[in-house]
C-alpha cells in the first residue's frame, strides 16, 4: 500500500455506491433517515480489545458487531455507519481482507457504510459510529424501562465469548476459516474438546448481534428495559437496574450456559461462573417484560430465557438453589490496568 | 482516575443533559434530527495528528474543529456529536481540562454531545463523529458542484496552521493560555517575532471552523462546490476539481497569506509557499460561485477571496505574475511514512 489513495481504492471496490444519499467521497455523507435517529459509537484498540493473534476478518466482525448490538439493545433497525481507522504498518497486508469482511458483515446486518476517515497509527484502531432508525409501530428501548414485578430475560445462552477469550489467553489459536488449534503443550484431554474450543473461540472472534430480536422487542408493549451484554451479565444488569431505580433477583439455575460449556470446562480450564456472569462481548440482549417466558417465546417465535425478577431496592441478588447472596457488578473494565 | 466510572463522572459534570432526546447513559442516543442528516467522522491520533507537547485543551479544540469544519464544508448546521476516546495513562491528569474545553468548544459551535465510548490505549486517540442538518432554504454543498467559468474562492487568509506546525517542529512551545516560547537556542531575530509566532501557533493549536459561512453559502444559489482546507489548498482543490470534472487556474498573488506571515517568514524560518499551498488543518473553506468577489462579500457581509477560475480539463495551473505552471496536488498524507 502507498498512501491514503491506495486504501480508498480498496474501500471503493468493496463498498460501491450508497443507496441512502451522498456516501463516501465528500467532506461528509448526506443521508436520508427518519427521526428519531439512534446513534452509537464504539472504538476497538489493538492490545486492549483484541490482539494481532485474532485473524483480521474477525477483527472486522467484532468491530461492527459491537455497534450493531448497541442498536439492537435500543430496539433500532441498522441504517448507516461511518468507520474511522488508525492503521499501523503490520495491518496493511490485511487491509483488503478486513475491508471485504466488513462489507460482508454490513450486508448481513443491512447497514450501509456512508463515510470514514483514515490515519496512520502504531496500534490498530477501529472506531465505528452506527446510526439506526426506529421502525414503524416500535419505540426505543431504554435501560430505564424496568418495573418492579417484571420478569428479567436473557436472549440466549452465554459464557462462550469469555471462555473463548480465556482459551486465547491459554495459547489456543483460531484461524480465519474458523478452525482452532490447541497450544503446543496441551494435553489429550484438551485436544478431545477441540470442537467445543473452536465454537467458543468463534463466539469470541465473531460475536453476533441480536438485531432481529431487538427490533421485535421494540414492538411489544409489555417489554420494559433493554441492554446488551457487552461488559458482562452482572455489570450490564447493574447498569439497567441503576437506570430503572430497581433491584433484581437472578436464579442461577435458569441462566442458560453455552451448550457443552459446563461439560467441557474442567478439561479446557474454564471458569464457568465467571464466564457466564462476568464475560463481556456476548451481545445477548438482557431485557425486562411483564410477560411470561412462554408468552414471549411464542410471540417472538424463538426461545428467550426468564432468569429472574425485577424487585424494589437496588443491586442484584443471586439465588443458587435457595441460597441468596449479593452479586457484585463485576465485568469488563477497559481501565483495569 | 480509577476505572471507567471516574471518567464518566467528569463527562457528566461538563455535559449535563441533552436537549435533543436521549443522550449519554444508554446503549445509544436517540435524537431528533431533520432529514437529510449530514454525517462525518475524524480520528486524531497522538504522534500522527498531534504530540503531547500540545496542551490538552488545544487537543480538544482541534478534534472538534476537524469535524465541525467538515459539516461547514457541506453547508450543514452542527447538531450532535459522539466522541470515542482511547485514553493512555499520561492523559488521565489532563482529562478534566480536555473535557471542559471540549464542552466549551461544543457550546461555541452549538453542537451537543449525545454519546461516546471510552477505552484504554497506549496512544491518545480521539474519534469524533459529527451530525449536522441542512437549514431551511439551504441545500448540501458537494465537491462536485463546480462549473467551468465559476470563480474559485477562499474564505480567509491561509498558511498559519502549517507555519505554526513548523514552529513546533523547530522547538517553539505553545502554552494553555495561548502564549508562546521560542526554543532555547533561538536568536534575537526569532525572539523579536514572538507575537507573530504566538498567533501562528495558536492557529495551528486551535483552528476555527467556518461554521456560519458554510451555512450561509448553502443558501446562495450561485455557490457551486465547496470543500474545507484540511490537507492543504493544492490537495483539497485537486479533490474538488476531480469530483467536478474540471480544472482550475489559481492566481498566486490573490491567495491571501496570514497577516505578517510573509514579513516574518525569514526570521522564523518558515516556507511561505509550502505553508500557503500545502499546509493542512487550515479549515478555511474553498468554494466556487458564479458571482464576483464583491457581490459575494457584500451578500455575506464579510470578505471572501476570489483566487482563481474553474476551467475545462483537469488539474491546477498556478499563475505567478503571468508565468503559468502546473501545481502538484501535494499536501498532508497520513500515510507518508
Amino acid at each position: 500500500m502507498k498512501g491514503e489513495a491506495a486504501f480508498l481504492e480498496v474501500i471503493g471496490r468493496h463498498f460501491p455506491g450508497c443507496s441512502l444519499g451522498v456516501g463516501i467521497g465528500d467532506d461528509a455523507a448526506v443521508i436520508d433517515i427518519p427521526s428519531p435517529a439512534v446513534v452509537t459509537t464504539d472504538v476497538l484498540i489493538e492490545n486492549v480489545d483484541f490482539t494481532r493473534e485474532l485473524p483480521v476478518r474477525f477483527i472486522a466482525r467484532k468491530s461492527l458487531a459491537a455497534n450493531v448490538s448497541d442498536l439492537a439493545a435500543m430496539g433500532a433497525v441498522p441504517h448507516a455507519f461511518v468507520c474511522a481507522l488508525g492503521i499501523p504498518e503490520w495491518f496493511e497486508p490485511g487491509f483488503e481482507t478486513f475491508t471485504s469482511e466488513l462489507a460482508a458483515a454490513a450486508r448481513e446486518a443491512r447497514i450501509e457504510l456512508v463515510g470514514g476517515d483514515l490515519s496512520a497509527a502504531d496500534a490498530l484502531t477501529i472506531s465505528i459510529t452506527a446510526i439506526g432508525r426506529i421502525a414503524e409501530g416500535a419505540r426505543p428501548l431504554l435501560r430505564s424501562g424496568a418495573r418492579r414485578g417484571d420478569r428479567l430475560f436473557l436472549s440466549r445462552p452465554v459464557g462462550a465469548s469469555a471462555a473463548g477469550l480465556a482459551l486465547m489467553t491459554k495459547g489456543w489459536r483460531i484461524f480465519g476459516d474458523g478452525s482452532a488449534a490447541p497450544p503446543p503443550h496441551a494435553g489429550g484431554l484438551a485436544f478431545a474438546h477441540r470442537e467445543l474450543a473452536a465454537s467458543l473461540l468463534l463466539r469470541h472472534a465473531a460475536p453476533e448481534a441480536e438485531t432481529a430480536l431487538g427490533a421485535a422487542l421494540a414492538r411489544i408493549p409489555e417489554v420494559g428495559a433493554c441492554i446488551d451484554v457487552s461488559d458482562g451479565l452482572a455489570l450490564d444488569l447493574s447498569r439497567l437496574l441503576a437506570a430503572s431505580g430497581c433491584g433484581a433477583v437472578v436464579d442461577w439455575r435458569r441462566i442458560p450456559p453455552f451448550p457443552d460449556l459446563v461439560e467441557g470446562a474442567l478439561a479446557l480450564g474454564i471458569d464457568v461462573r465467571a464466564s457466564v456472569l462476568e464475560g463481556g462481548e456476548e451481545y445477548a440482549l438482557l431485557f425486562t417484560a411483564s410477560a411470561t417466558e412462554s408468552e414471549l417465546s411464542s410471540r417472538l417465535r424463538r426461545p428467550v430465557y426468564a432468569i429472574g425478577r425485577i424487585t424494589e431496592g437496588s443491586g442484584i441478588i443471586l439465588d443458587r438453589d435457595g441460597e441468596r447472596t449479593p452479586l457484585e457488578p463485576r465485568g469488563f473494565d477497559h481501565f483495569a490496568r
